[in-house]
């Protein structure tokens, strides 16, 4: 039951409307030759729809982890991170909010919402944005022991 | 604001029967150069009246961490994770489950407690105990932006 989880490759829904960052990731992801099947959706009702599995995310893949961005088109990504951890069946994924907001009252209030960590796309030190998502994906992918996805 | 975020020493709840393994988190702390006050509870009793400032523990200060084992005597980890979550004050500290548990009940379960990850004290890979908590101080307490301490 372990092997499935430890050696299967997972998928990560990054939820993030800005295309450069998204490219970002991809590029992240192949340079730490991460096994993982990316899945991008471009504002917060794609992102709901994708999760729920409505219209033609109808076979999506359950994400063993959750990129979420905070500013998005449609619905605010506070609002998705808000319904995720509030449903029964998603709230055991992983959501990191990964976002440019420094704001005290985004941070408290994502911890508030549940989100399992906080991070800035551009840090203190300096570290660039490929390198910030190169630490999450080791640390999420390589060390964490995720739950399995739910309904599976 | 985030100035004292960054630069301030972050307290660590480390909640933990063996002291062999607080012992090694210490030594751990110390190699990695972690600037961490180590607050040490022995079990889940103890643990709560830290985190409620009850008693010997009026003056405790926040931490910014908790590594929580799940195994503890007298107030179980699963029963402490529960109180933090739904304390409305202390909900947004940060909860490492540290454990030697792979039953995948206690895996889903802690997560949908809103456990913010769940960690083997002993992964598949190699990395021994003393790689993990290095990995974990410096993943929590280097790249991701914690909340400011309730009520501070």
């Amino acid at each position: 039951m372990n092997d499935r989880l430890v050696t299967a490759t997972r998928a990560i829904l990054l939820v993030e409307d800005n295309p450069a960052d998204m490219r970002l990731v991809v590029e992240a992801l192949k340079e730490g030759k991460v096994q993982s099947e990316l899945h991008w959706a471009q504002d917060g009702k794609e992102a709901l729809d994708y999760l729920h599995r409505r219209g033609e995310h109808r076979n999506a893949a359950r994400p063993a982890l959750i990129l979420l961005d905070l500013n998005l088109p449609r619905v605010d990504g506070r609002e998705v991170l808000s319904q995720i951890k509030a449903d029964m069946l998603l709230r055991r994924i992983p959501v990191v909010v990964l976002t440019t907001s420094r704001a005290e009252s985004d941070i408290v209030q994502s911890y508030e919402l549940h989100a399992n960590c906080y991070i800035n796309k551009y840090p203190d030190n300096s570290d660039s944005f490929l390198d910030v998502i190169l630490s999450i994906a080791r640390f999420w992918l390589g060390l964490v022991t995720l739950p399995p996805p739910p309904d599976e």
